[in-house]
């Protein structure tokens, strides 16, 4: 039977170039989050340098290694509330990664541990799709991304633009995650009235369409200008939100938030939809060349 | 410059197996429509013969080809108003083909009349994704969709499942259509209260992710058991819809209606969302591989 998961998203606002600041903060509400029951915490994109840097020269110092302190330090964190609270932890985050070449990346990290608090791994996404100014600033990654096995699931990361690409979220869900984590940072934009941010309406796409968990953790507040809608959810493999963030049409309102949804992962291994269908079986890939047809 | 073009899609709600009645009903919603202003009018998925059939016998007696009366009917109709208005006129809806081979295809036509009323196309397109029962009833299509060249822009056609595969969307949509045209037939499914059915949020991301006009025209009403959850809904590039039909947790509500909006091609044109970004040019179909995987 694989287990019922209590997914956090603990939307924060990071404050650029504080990275020792903003590494404490997170993790405080990493343990605020597990104290109410969570196993799996997912963080903001850029959680620990925030996001509006002028050029590469400002945030290459803030950037650091997958081994580095800041994510050490989430590390030690989950080892420790996983062992206080005798139960596996794994946390998920945005970070600035000074990779193995000395490339900046806009990065997520995984770090796990078993429930006597020892380590059970230690990974790393690369966003390949970048946003705007991101392309001044980061080399986008150039792996697919690769589902990593933890203590709750196996679970897979893409980071804020990478789910307007569903060939992205399928490339990861037909490895059989779980639960999809995806740290954001999502810029207001103008919408309708009573509309949700469609940011938060294409990952319930995307959740449905894979028929997988999918906990977006946005970022709010204003730095440099730029105002992120806070778009936090946690979805359901059938498209509905568990929890959801309040946003109002200015955006950001809801503030600093941390939402829990418990996820029976039972319900994201049921790929079937009626007597005849199931959302794998039922794609033709031999029908859908002209998705990796080179551009010209 | 492209032309801004009124949308209509008529939901309806077909008898099961009165073709002649079912078409007269929609040739006249057609007709209300394009007085009210409408270029490019969508009609429900299989509105010539109802959906719910028992076998094969039952259905293959109301199956036609394209040249067929009931489409030839559409296109006559298509040809009449827009002489009466002198102005292009395009009509879209599903129909249960036989197709060249004999084989029942659950098809949707495209028929369009120049502003002089002289036909300026009629083509087929077959689903290649099957819902449930329909799988004992029909052969899915086994052709990528191709867009139409119409007086009124470049169109795509897709049939209500199809639109969960996110990849089928691409590929049509990669073809620069402006409008995607989906007759479907949504049954109902348990929602949680104040939320729309997945189907429409999962048009409206499809919408945002292509940049593209969606008009679903959905049926409504019971048959057999079956009930429909009217779903229409003209969605704008950016995602949001321009007209919703009105529905409730229990479906159905709006009853039969007709949507009309205002759609500026131009807006499905910009593919450009930043000055750095773009939804096609910044896909990586190098690193798309694993969506045409065989399955195993």
């Amino acid at each position: 039977m694989p287990p019922t998961v209590t997914v956090a998203v603990c939307q924060l606002a990071p404050v650029i170039g504080d990275v020792a600041g903003n590494v404490a903060r997170a993790v405080e509400a990493v343990r605020a989050a597990c104290d109410r029951g969570a196993g799996l915490v997912v963080l903001p994109e850029l959680v620990t340098t925030g996001y509006a840097f002028a050029d590469r020269d400002e945030l290459r110092p803030l950037a650091e290694p997958v081994s580095g302190p800041s994510v050490s330090a989430f590390a030690e964190a989950a080892a420790a509330l996983a062992r206080r609270h005798g139960r596996p932890v794994v946390v998920v985050g945005g970070f600035a990664e000074l990779d193995e070449d000395d490339v900046l990346r806009n990065s997520a990290f995984v770090v796990s541990a078993d429930a006597d608090g020892s380590p059970a791994s230690r990974a790393v996404y690369r966003k390949a799709h970048l946003w705007d100014d991101e392309n001044d600033l980061f080399v986008p990654g150039d792996q697919p991304p690769t589902a990593v096995e933890t203590p709750l699931g196996r679970i897979g990361v893409v980071i804020c633009y990478d789910l307007e690409f569903p060939e992205w979220v399928r490339t990861i869900a037909l490895q059989g995650i779980d639960v999809l984590c995806a740290p954001t940072n999502w810029p207001v934009a103008p919408r309708p009235a009573g509309e949700r941010p469609i940011e938060v309406t294409r990952a319930q796409a995307s959740a449905s369409i894979d028929r997988i968990f999918v906990a977006t953790c946005d970022r709010v507040g204003t730095e440099r200008g730029v105002e992120w809608v806070g778009g936090s959810a946690i979805i359901h493999p059938d498209g509905h939100p568990l929890a959801l963030a309040q946003f109002t049409a200015t955006g950001g309102e809801g503030g600093e938030q941390t939402l829990l949804a418990q996820c029976d992962l039972a319900d994201a291994r049921r790929k079937g939809t009626s007597a005849h269908n199931g959302v794998v079986s039922d794609r033709r890939p031999e029908l859908y060349g002209a998705v990796v047809r080179p551009r010209t």
